[in-house]
């Protein structure tokens, strides 16, 4: 396995990429926007193609690396399904698991420091975000936290993980790299406390000043999506009332590019082809299926996804490879079901 | 295995604490003096016994935790022989092995960036110091420091490592906290060079100011042994010349407190018991068979080290035990053989 933990001085942010093996997909945890350029030339110099990337919740000390990472590597990017970012590829609960090539991250809905804090478990590892840190747990002070919640999240999900489970957080100021779960249930601080009313009384004496980039980073990282109306000036989308009223129209081929995982969840639409995103340039090349499909038919590729994300990249690939009859729906199966539209078992 | 990265973000300086499981005994790798604190209390809480302290080379930008950590824990202390510091317990040369219980470290010269610089290589990774850093390597400007020999060190000794190894240096400034062989081989743009003389005008034409830290750490970093003219007031240490005059005779009890490889490598002294240090303190406990043997034959147990500071603190460990008729030979078997005394093989 490939596993990088990379250091942000500047926010004392810590994020980690992730693969099986050299010249696979690679996942990155909490990217900083600073970093981009070296997380590019690492992922090239490692061999690697990022194809995820995952913020365990939204940060109020730096801009995310999501957005540029999806521009620059066409990555599905990840966060919670609590998450108040604009547009996200992909929203997990928990219970889910997010999986690349090789590996995969089970889901742990842990709120407190935010309401939207997730932690991914993977083997004998768990990226914790700012819930459980080194010796220390994140604020509970702004951003929906609930330092109830967070107790809960701590002592009841985070804790209940085997002793020699390794620690990786989003954070750290004093110079540790890694814990373990059976460290920190026996040697941190905030976590020496007889109940959850101390450990509330305890978040709440704390009385920290707000994050230095805080009015900075909390907008920008509430707009990480890719910027859909660009499309839509183009006649390149259709709203979710118009594409239902495509619904059975012979001439449209509707594409689900979404995981299996996400079709069992969420449902799809009546008649789609599915095509998961990773594979689509394959797919619309010379030769590639949907190309083939889309030709032998006459329809019009619509693409959808969960936000309208992936959809998006995919008319962008299409185009590139010469196939100019695409559009995709905007905002994605999100937006069909706000506007009423029927959905089908995935 | 337990492996530790720790960084101190003020000199950039990372820190290694290794062990072989919980409840064991532990090695530190470059020491940063301020955050004595933290190694102690992180050793304490993983349940282990530092009983080694190595320096990569005498470092300029921080002040070792060398001394501190031995006057904590009463480790060894370990540079390689070249170094300028007065008095570190243990000194390694190429080939050599340092051990502790369940791991073993290799010793590699590696010249360049100070002439007291090694590497140290322990099964999957190789601690650089200054040698090879990440994407760079250690300036050769300053405390005989010498390019040419960098570029044998790194070309000839580490790059000919697996080029999976991994890469653990005492410093990184960017963020990054571990490489490969393979990628320095590769992506390192100081190593991209056609010989040694384009890599002596690389280097050359640095030009890089002085560490902040210079003037206060390269002079406290040759200060990090033990007092022993302290014993020499008490009386409790034989000079070199003292001690060969003692040679032989009845009432002195010689105990060599070195290990086998330092015996095997040095030589050792005529008629000299052999107990090596980390196991002296139960030697010298009521029941210990030191004890019995000093009981049994009324002599006066005179320790040896290689340089005095093993042997120094065996002193004060066997007064702590209520064992006063001791002393040690100040200098150890260094200041013995200067002093012209005779030695026998280990």
């Amino acid at each position: 396995m490939i596993f990088r933990q990379l250091f942000d001085s500047v926010s004392g942010t810590y994020s980690y990429i992730l693969a099986s093996r050299s010249g696979g997909e690679a996942v990155i945890i909490d990217p900083v926007l600073e970093k981009v350029d070296r997380y590019c030339q690492l992922l090239r110099e490692l061999d690697l193609r990022l194809v995820k990337a995952i913020d365990t919740h939204l940060h109020a000390d730096h801009v995310t690396g999501l957005g540029a990472l999806r521009d620059r590597t066409h990555c599905v990017t990840i966060m919670g399904e609590q998450t108040k970012a604009d547009v996200v590829a992909m929203r997990v609960g928990e219970g889910d698991r997010i999986a690349i090539e090789g590996l995969s991250l089970d889901v742990i809905y842990t709120p407190g420091h935010t309401d939207d804090s997730y932690s991914f478990l993977m083997a004998d590892r768990v990226f914790t975000g700012d819930t459980l840190l080194i010796r220390g747990t994140g604020r509970t002070d702004f951003q929906n936290g609930d330092a109830r919640q967070q107790y809960d999240s701590i002592f009841n999900k985070l804790l209940r993980l085997p002793d020699d489970t390794l620690v990786y957080p989003a954070h750290d100021y004093k110079g540790d790299t890694v814990s373990t779960i059976g460290e920190e249930r026996r040697y941190n601080p905030r976590l020496q406390v007889q109940s959850v009313d101390d450990y509330v009384a305890l978040m709440a004496k704390l009385k920290l000043p707000n994050p230095k980039m805080m009015d900075v980073a909390v907008p920008a990282n509430m707009r990480v999506g890719l910027h859909q109306e660009e499309l839509t000036r183009q006649g390149l989308a259709l709203s979710a009332r118009e594409a239902i009223e495509c619904l059975g129209r012979p001439d449209v081929l509707l594409v689900d590019l979404r995981e299996a995982s996400e079709r069992a969840k969420h449902g799809t639409l009546s008649g789609a082809l599915h095509a998961p995103y990773p594979g689509i340039a394959d797919n619309l090349k010379p030769g590639g299926m949907l190309r083939e499909v889309a030709a032998a038919t006459g329809r019009r590729i619509v693409f959808f996804c969960a936000y309208g994300e992936r959809s998006a990249m995919a008319v962008q690939t299409a185009q590139d490879a010469g196939l100019a009859n695409t559009a995709h729906i905007e905002g994605g199966l999100d937006a069909w079901k706000k506007a009423g539209g029927p959905v089908v078992a995935g």
